[in-house]
């Protein structure tokens, strides 16, 4: 029993599950992997146009298994293994992913947790959601890929804070601190995720890898606008600008092709 | 009917108003081009201490004129051309004006209207004004110095938010995501700005413009603060600077010459 | 009467005061080389877990002390010794400090207030707290370096705002701008703010000088992920690591020695 995350592909829709029973989700070196293998597939099918990640029963994650460090944490080497390689690896294969993610978070949204939904492109909570990163008491600092990740999501008043304090945030807070993009009643949760990858499956799907490119370009290479530029243009002759202009023009819902 | 961009100077103060009368503004190319023009005039012009910038008939702008889109829009090289070129040398005259602007925001502030207000260094918007970049239902992504322009205004959630989901967001939760300085009922908006404009005037004029430089500086070489350091302290000796401390030493209002 | 900067050490904590009496705690020369003093002298204690800067009646810090800006703020050479020596040396080391820094805010926290308090950690402020920086009235703009930190502390569009409008924002609208962790009632401060401290001596020390680390090399410079990673986890067989993992597992509380 170590956990598993789980893909769903269901027509144009990824629905990835974490799922721990007993530890909140608790991600195990097992799940990192199956994390990177599932953003990886969603990644390369290009008949998929949204990702939904969510957790079971009840919570999104409540961070890493601990039951396994003693395994691999105390020795230099198989610890930097486990964060640039298993814990990284599915990070990054989320951040390299052109399909547009939506995070639905419930319950527990703690270290890994936080991690995984800073990884999202949108992150709608339930009310009692609750989100933190309280390594200080464990000993150890965060990794420094994962620090960057968390930093550029929470912004740094909050990422000191949850690290230098070990706080523990409510939803209501982390919507005013910018890190959700709405937070509804926790029975409303699911319907309202629903309803938005609805929305998101209408929209242009090329438009939308583009711009994630755009955005990944931003963060990686700030000051690359002038190359990006030179390429940015590629789409002007392709059906679906074609599609979305003529669909406004003659006052009619678009139909994007996959 | 290709719509305005229209400047008025009266003493220290230019107006520039957008106008497409029964398109809520919508940017057509002439207007872009015009754009670039009052801002580059504001810019030179060192008796101008404050630009406002509005819209006409109760929005500000609505986005491009869609009406003009065929044109050029299918071709990789006209594409190009109109957003490297005429979108973002309106866009780039506004950024390298060092006259503080103020965007005075009611109605429709969708997509070239995002970009314009973006570009200024304070928005005050009135309580029924909606923000939005729905290109997603266009079929074509934002072009990279656009995407670079609005993610730094709304902070990345927001961006993603608008180009991925197509979301239309009140002024009320523009606020919230750090986009607005602040929001009054719709007609309170003329006098709050007109208030705040008058403050404006009446502070030290070569220090905002140095100031404007600083913070251009800060972004487009985040690594260059040494050489900034090197030549930021000419003003030392300034009839300016001697003045500010003399009137707050003598416990009277500064009196900025020109 | 030049005002001071004193520091307090008891135990693991360092309590630094500025006190300016009569003046608001307004930062002289003197009090700029103490700050200098008192940060590194916390960042080398290796006892020291923790540190809280605060303002003597009532008041954080509201500014430079402007009777001595005649001496030498007209002469290029004795402003920039100024503003890059005397001033950015206190800020830099309380930059430079691997320690915690709280800031607990009362009353004014103007100019060198929101400075020093840019470059803290955590800040909690008092609901009648007022925050700005309007040297615009004064005649000069902000120097380059002090830009810098207080746009990544408060945000382009509040510092925009508090340099070109000589605003001043009340707690409430600081805490909205994402620069402040929480807002209390006046009274409640002090205790507020030590029992955060109390909670954060309890954290493992090693970690958050770890976790500073990480966030300033992150800033200074964001392109440098991989050598960070490259050293991020020689701390693997530590004794603060082991000892916060064993209590985890042991369900007793972390006990970290210095």
């Amino acid at each position: 029993m170590t956990g598993t995350v789980s893909l769903q592909m269901t027509g144009p829709l990824a629905r990835v599950t974490l799922s721990h029973p007993g530890k909140f989700n608790a991600m195990s070196r097992a799940m990192w992997r199956e994390l990177r293998s599932a953003f990886t597939a969603i990644h390369e099918d290009r008949r998929i146009r949204c990702a939904l990640i969510s957790g079971d029963g009840g919570h999104f994650c409540s961070g890493g298994d601990i039951s396994e460090y003693g395994d691999f944490r105390f020795a230099e080497q198989s610890l930097s293994d486990f964060h640039e390689n298993e814990v990284w690896g599915g990070l990054q294969a989320m951040l390299d992913c052109d399909v547009p993610i939506v995070a639905q978070i419930s319950g527990n949204c703690m270290g890994a947790g936080l991690e995984i939904s800073s990884c999202c492109d949108m992150r709608i909570a339930g009310e009692s959601a609750r989100f933190g990163a309280p390594i200080a008491k464990l000993g150890f600092p965060m990794a420094p890929r994962e620090a960057a990740l968390v930093l550029n999501a929470v912004g740094e008043l909050t990422a000191r804070e949850l690290l230098l304090s070990a706080a523990v945030l409510e939803a209501s807070e982390m919507k005013l601190r910018g890190f959700l993009n709405s937070v509804v009643a926790d029975a409303a949760l699911p319907a309202t995720t629903d309803a938005l990858v609805s929305r998101m499956l209408a929209l242009a799907p090329v438009a939308a890898r583009l711009n994630k490119q755009t955005f990944r370009a931003l963060r990686t290479h700030p000051q690359g606008l002038n190359d990006l530029a030179l390429n940015a243009y590629a789409y002007a002759d392709s059906p679906e600008h074609r599609e979305g202009v003529a669909a406004f023009t003659e006052k009619r819902p678009a139909r994007f092709a996959a």
